[in-house]
C-alpha cells in the first residue's frame, strides 16, 4: 500500500512495475439513502470506485469515456489520487456523461434505478491508450461483454484479467458473456447474478459451473455478508467486515474488487497471481477497502482515508477470524 | 471432542467437569425439502439437535418433556450418543409429545410451518433433575421466556448462561425477554429477530442494543451466511462454512449452539468462559458442527461423524480464514 497523497510518483513508475489497468464506466450519480439524505450529481462509475480504491495500494490506470460536461471539480478529485494514470480518460467533445439516479432501499443491499442516462457508453468505446497496452493486470469493470472482450484484446501481455458483470448482460448478451468467460482468468460478480447465469442457487455449486465456462476463478459478492470464492484449487467464504456506519453503498463492489486487484498487482510480483491464497488473501484486503467506501458518499472517505487506517482495520479483520 | 461411539463415559464423568445442561423441546418433525424430499415422523426439537452437537466436544445434560408417544427408536437414537445423559428427559403418561412439521422453500435459508401440535409444552415445563443442578454451562434453547427463567433458577451455580429465542416471544412476551435477557450472559437469536427486537437494521447496531438489556454477548445468525458476534469486549463476523450439500437446514441453529457451547464447557476450564476470544472461537466450532447437521434430514449426520472428519474440516475453515 502506499498513500497517494505522499507517494511521488515517477513517469516511469506509472509505466513500470505493476501496471495494473482498469476498464469501465465513469458517471454523474445522484443517490437517495433511506436516511432521507441525497446527493446530487456526485462522482461515480465503477473505473472512478475501483481506480479510487486500487491506488491505495499502487498506480492503476484508467480508461473510460465521459462528455463535455463532466465537470471540472470531479476531474479534480480524481487528479487528488496520485496514483491513479487517468491519460486514458476521453472526454469527447458533443457526447454527454452517463449518469444514473439510485434509491436505497430500508435494507442497504437492495436499491431502486430511479434514472439511467446511458449518453457516452451508447458510443464507441474508449481505446486503451498504446502507452497502457503493456499492463500486466487488467480488470474489467461492468459493461457490455462484447466491450470487455474488445478491451481484454488490447492488453495481450495481462498476465492476469478479471471481468465483473452484472444481470443485464445476462439476460441480454448470456452468448457474448459465455465468450468472455473464455477468455478472462477471474469473474467477479453478485449472487443473484451467478444465480441467473446458472440457475444454482447454492453459491458454490454456481460458481462451479461458472468454473466450467473457463475462468480458474469466480468471486461471489453477497454485499453485507460477504463473499464466495471458487476457484479450481480451493473454496472460500470471507465475511463482509462488520460495519455500523453505512451511508451509501453505491460502489462498495467496485471498490472490493480495486482493493483485491490492487494488493495483487502491488504484491504478486514472481508468484501465479491467479494462485487460490493469492485470491484468497486479496479478497479480504478488497472487503477492507469496500467497508471504507459505505461509509460516505461517492469517493469522499477514499480520498482520506490513510494506509494506517486501511492497515489497522485490515489487522483488526485478520484478528477476528483467526483460529489457529 | 470426544468421539460418543468410543467414549466411556462413567457416572462421574457425567455429574462432574464440564456439567453441560441444555433445556428445551424434544419434537417429532416432518419436513419437505425443495428438491422434492420428504421425512415424516424423524426426531427434532431444540434439545435433541444441541444435545447431539454438544455430545461431539464432552458430556451434555438433557431436560425436555415427551408425551407417551415417544417412539422407541428415537429414544435410541438420543442413546447411541454416549455422551448425552437423558436422565431430564421426562416421559409422561397421558401426554402427548410436540410435533412440528415445515416446507423449506427454494432458497434454503426460509421455510413454512404447515403444522405445530404443542401437546405436552402446553403443560407444566419438565424439571431439573437434582443431579443436574449443579450444571456450569447451560444453554435455554428455544421457549417461552418464563420457562427458561424458571429453568435458569434451577440451576444457581452456572458459569455460562446463554439463551436463544425466536420471533414468537419477542412478539407475545417481549417484556418476559427483557427480564431474561437481565439474567443471561449470552443471547443467540436469528438476525430478523434481532431487527424484530430492537427496530435496529443494522446487525451491529441491534447486537449493540441488546446488549444494552443485560447479556455480555448476542451472537447473531445469518444461516448461510454465518453470524455476528457483538461482544462487550469486541465484535466479529464469521462466514458459514461453504457447504455445496444442504439437504435439510433444520436443528441447523441448534447444533450451531450446541457445537459452541460444548467447546466452551470442554475447554474454558479456569479461563473465563464468556470472554470475546473464548466466545468468537467456540463459533467457529458451532459453525461447522452445523454444517454437518444440514447434510441430511435429523440427527443422521451427527451420528455418524467422526473427530476426525469433525476436526479436518475445522482445520480447512480455519485456514480458509488465515490471513497473517
Amino acid at each position: 500500500m502506499k498513500r497517494h497523497r505522499e507517494a511521488e510518483v515517477s513517469d516511469s513508475g506509472l509505466e513500470s512495475g505493476m501496471s495494473l489497468i482498469v476498464t469501465g464506466t465513469i458517471g454523474i450519480d445522484t443517490i437517495f439513502t433511506p436516511d432521507g439524505q441525497h446527493r446530487e450529481g456526485v462522482l461515480g462509475g465503477s473505473c472512478a470506485y475501483f481506480a479510487a480504491a486500487a491506488s491505495h495500494y499502487g498506480p492503476v490506470r484508467l480508461v473510460a469515456a465521459v462528455g463535455e460536461d463532466f465537470p471540472d471539480e470531479h476531474r479534480q478529485v480524481l487528479a487528488s489520487f496520485a496514483n491513479i494514470d487517468a491519460r486514458g480518460l476521453e472526454t469527447r467533445a458533443g457526447s454527454k456523461t452517463f449518469r444514473w439516479s439510485g434509491k436505497y432501499l430500508d435494507n442497504m443491499d437492495h436499491r431502486e434505478t430511479l434514472s439511467t442516462d446511458l449518453n457516452v457508453l451508447e458510443e464507441a468505446p474508449p481505446r486503451v491508450p498504446e502507452a497502457f497496452k503493456d499492463s500486466q493486470y487488467i480488470f474489467l469493470a461492468n459493461s457490455h461483454p462484447q466491450v470487455q472482450m474488445d478491451m481484454l484484446a488490447q492488453v495481450p501481455d495481462a498476465k492476469l484479467s478479471v471481468a465483473d458483470t452484472m444481470d443485464l448482460w445476462i439476460n441480454i448478451a448470456k452468448d457474448d458473456l459465455t465468450r468472455l468467460l473464455r477468455k478472462v482468468d477471474g469473474l467477479v460478480l453478485n449472487y443473484d447474478e451467478a444465480e441467473l447465469y446458472t440457475g444454482a442457487k447454492n453459491p458454490v455449486t454456481a460458481g462451479r459451473k461458472l468454473l466450467g465456462h473457463g475462468p480458474r476463478f469466480v468471486v461471489i459478492k453477497k454485499g453485507e455478508h460477504g463473499c464466495i470464492l471458487v476457484h479450481r484449487d480451493g473454496i472460500a467464504a470471507l465475511p463482509a467486515y462488520p460495519a455500523e456506519q453505512v451511508i451509501d453503498p453505491t460502489g462498495a463492489g467496485d471498490t472490493f474488487a480495486g482493493g483485491m486487484m490492487g494488493h495483487i498487482a502491488s504484491t504478486a510480483q514472481g508468484e501465479d497471481p491467479g494462485s487460490f491464497d493469492v485470491i484468497r488473501r486479496a479478497l479480504a484486503h478488497g472487503t477492507i477497502i469496500a467497508s471504507f467506501t459505505i461509509e460516505t458518499f461517492s469517493l469522499e472517505r477514499l480520498a482520506e482515508i490513510t494506509d494506517a487506517q486501511i492497515g489497522e482495520r485490515y489487522d483488526e479483520f485478520a484478528a477476528m477470524m483467526r483460529l489457529h
